[in-house]
């Protein structure tokens, strides 16, 4: 019965004026009416996600009363209206991170996520170097099967990292001690947890609305062809990060034998691996399978995650208790519907057309080969302004590829490398990305070295991802 | 980190196993075997839930599985399948129910619920049998913007009639004070939400299940339609029911003006109305005029729905916590997505068309007003059967209303009096309908009892149904 404020009155009575000034602006020449309409409340529920006017799920609702209301879809006709409005629904890219959601609680409940973190750490652990990368590596492990990447952070690594800092010496409350081990882990664990993040359409939620906006513009990127395209990238990255933040962000403790012998004590206490976590890391490889043989098997990858769910259920590794209570799941579906709902939309009535004709106009001539960095640069860095990624995703990518395929940027490079920038922009700030407020909120990090690293490491990650990429997808034939 | 078990393997391998001798039967002739295969799936669900062999929850995300990974709906398309096994979910009648069950979440929140109750309490609660009354109205005022029917019994009736029966002696420990006060007014509040339940279509979640499978058959059944419809049936059973049970169910203690100057007290000490419980005042009744006036509006009963929580959200009555937490809703969506995209694939393949021509050849020649109230008879005893309304609707509602048009009775008329009988049912057993097991577990009510007395009961609730309503539908022109 608590009434927690969870509405900014101030805050929403901007974004509706935004909304209601664009709405009234008569449509611009070759758009139509309802597609200027739609823009409007898209651009109002956009804003509206980044000064947290409301919760993104309560602006979803909104806008989907809003564009079932007034017909946007459709117009004049009630019943396909609303349908159309619930279409992102029944969107079996959204039921596959849906789905997907209940299925990596299992990572959490049956304790397979501590174990394989301690295991990382008992074999890496001498130094605090080698626990970096064990975390980074555990991370890793969950990654293909984990959209959520809060979950992942906030779920498993988080905790074990604060408790490593903790008995250690390096406590949230103890200010001088931040730089023992505490800070060190924190930013390493938040960037590898973006670097992972990227490499998997199923790493975190937005990845697979770029797989859906791409489909849309008539690229396709499957499973398979997005985790090859990141694995030269990816694997550098995390073999690089955790070193160079190692040199210019040093935690004062280097040697971690003590802790070592605690993760083997921990292992030893977690005992043998139960049947639970032996179903759990049968229905991972068996995703895994699914979702890398999809197209040969003829089975949509939101298919798999059903198998996987149903497994799960049937062994009760899972109860239907633990699906009905995963809120983060049901949040997501929510928002991811509403966007893809609107942004689908916009493609339809023709207004991604339009705004990219625009800028192709503005910029015609360039070759693509500077169009490119230019594009993937503003891009990323415009993500200072966002407090999502998939709130930045949504308002930009669509728009973003199609500029790209106009001026003549191979598709499937523009759309990869969009997608993946989709991850790892979230370096630049603490609130870029859904673990950044989890992990900075252990209080380990100042948020003016927050910043800065996240600056210096937006460039390094940025250099990894376009300079090997540039080699490896030639290589791959990706452009 | 609990490991209860949701998962019973002996029933849930008799399910699968009779599952499975179905799914190899080759098919009937004139069925195809995607129909028949589609059927064995749907059959062994329905047992499952009624067996209880697992949550109906789990139940229904597998029988998605089976009906995506077989491609049962779009054979040899892979996106097709996934996207029709997954159709419920942006159905807008489904979605209209699960965004009740967040609007009714505001009647608990916001204490409207206690309010309302202790109001006419204080109001007619001169005798037990006003308090009878009082608890009813009180029902009456929720129900139609409660499609949960438990969570109207067990958040508000059930915990206010708990605590008058025990605040006038009459407590579940002891066995001899049951009959004081408590087993009348725990029949009675069972018997009056059932009632409440068949008077709007909002007011128990297999209404609007009814009202989708019949529209699959041509049969348009509004809002409006359906109230009008139970009016004066429904009003009659309210007026009758609490007192006939008074007479043959009394309870000991008839002077209740103890407990009246009680609820007086709990009103004072509620205080003034809120701002929150009139915003939900406002939202309730903005809903039935757009529920009501929908068809004239051309505005989707979802719609309405959708602005009512919009409404709430805004005005922070209810927060998006609220929302994601509500897994009532979040249940109800699944399960009633599952059901219904089975129920809809069967007529679609033809499974029902061929049923009910088979019945149809047995019982031709009868005229209608003597088949009418034979299959009537059957639909409402066979819930005996059924430990939930929604199975029961899921499994029999579409093919006894196929029969029932073939037969040549008024669609309509069998479309409602089958509908009707979705919740009066539920007298029959203390499983029958959701409430049951809330209202049967307060322990005030022995299970000879309520067995006898729910006999008694589904007779007086048929006649005056079925009587009076012979009459009321004549008059409205339904047959």
């Amino acid at each position: 019965m608590d009434l927690q404020k969870e509405v900014s009155w101030p805050k929403l009575a901007a974004t509706v004026l935004v909304g209601l000034i664009i709405y009234f602006i008569p449509a611009p020449e070759g758009l139509s009416p309802d597609a200027w309409h739609l823009f409007a409340i898209f651009f109002a529920a956009i804003l509206g996600i980044i000064m947290k006017a409301m919760t993104m799920g309560s602006i979803s609702i909104i806008s989907i009363t809003l564009v079932a209301a007034l017909q946007l879809l459709a117009p004049g006709k009630a019943s396909d209206s609303i349908k159309l409005a619930l279409s992102g629904f029944n969107n079996p890219t959204i039921w596959m991170i849906t789905l997907s959601f209940f299925i990596s609680r299992g990572f959490i409940k049956t304790g397979l996520g501590k174990r394989i973190a301690y295991w990382f750490i008992a074999k890496l652990g001498n130094s605090t170097l080698g626990i970096a990368y064990g975390l980074t590596f555990a991370d890793l492990c969950f990654a293909p099967a984990t959209p959520s990447n809060t979950a992942r952070a906030g779920g498993i690594i988080m905790p074990i990292m604060k408790s490593i800092s903790m008995s250690m010496g390096s406590t949230p409350e103890d200010h001088a001690s931040h730089k023992k081990v505490g800070a060190y882990l924190t930013l390493n664990s938040y960037y590898s947890n973006l670097i992972t993040s990227g490499m998997f359409i199923t790493a975190t939620a937005s990845n697979s609305m770029c797989q859906k906006f791409a489909h849309d513009l008539g690229v396709e990127i499957s499973w398979g062809g997005w985790a090859m395209a990141a694995l030269l990238p990816g694997l550098l990255s995390i073999l690089l990060v955790p070193l160079i933040l190692y040199k210019i962000y040093p935690p004062e403790i280097k040697d971690a034998k003590i802790y070592k012998a605690e993760a083997v004590k921990k292992l030893l206490e977690l005992g043998k691996i139960t049947r639970n976590e032996l179903f759990m890391v049968f229905t991972f490889f068996l995703l895994l399978l699914l979702w890398i043989f999809g197209t040969t098997l003829n089975m949509d990858a939101s298919v798999a995650a059903l198998i996987g769910l149903s497994f799960l259920l049937i062994s009760d590794v899972l109860t239907w208790e633990d699906v009905k209570s995963e809120k983060g799941a049901w949040d997501t579906m929510v928002w991811f519907s509403a966007l893809v709902m609107m942004a689908e939309g916009l493609s339809k009535l023709g207004f991604i057309g339009w705004f990219s004709a625009i800028i192709k106009n503005e910029v015609s001539g360039m070759p693509w080969i500077w169009a490119f960095p230019l594009i993937i640069l503003v891009y990323y860095y415009s993500h200072y302004l966002f407090a999502s990624a998939t709130a930045h995703v949504a308002a930009m990518y669509t728009a973003f590829l199609a500029v790209s395929i106009a001026l003549g940027i191979p598709g499937k490079l523009a759309a990869l490398m969009l997608g993946f920038c989709g991850s790892i922009f979230g370096v630049l700030t603490h609130y870029g990305h859904g673990p950044a407020p989890v992990l900075f909120g252990t209080g380990y990090v100042d948020l003016k070295d927050w910043w800065k690293l996240g600056f210096i490491f937006s460039i390094i990650l940025l250099i990894i991802w376009m300079g090997s990429g540039a080699l490896w997808w030639k290589i791959l034939g990706i452009y």
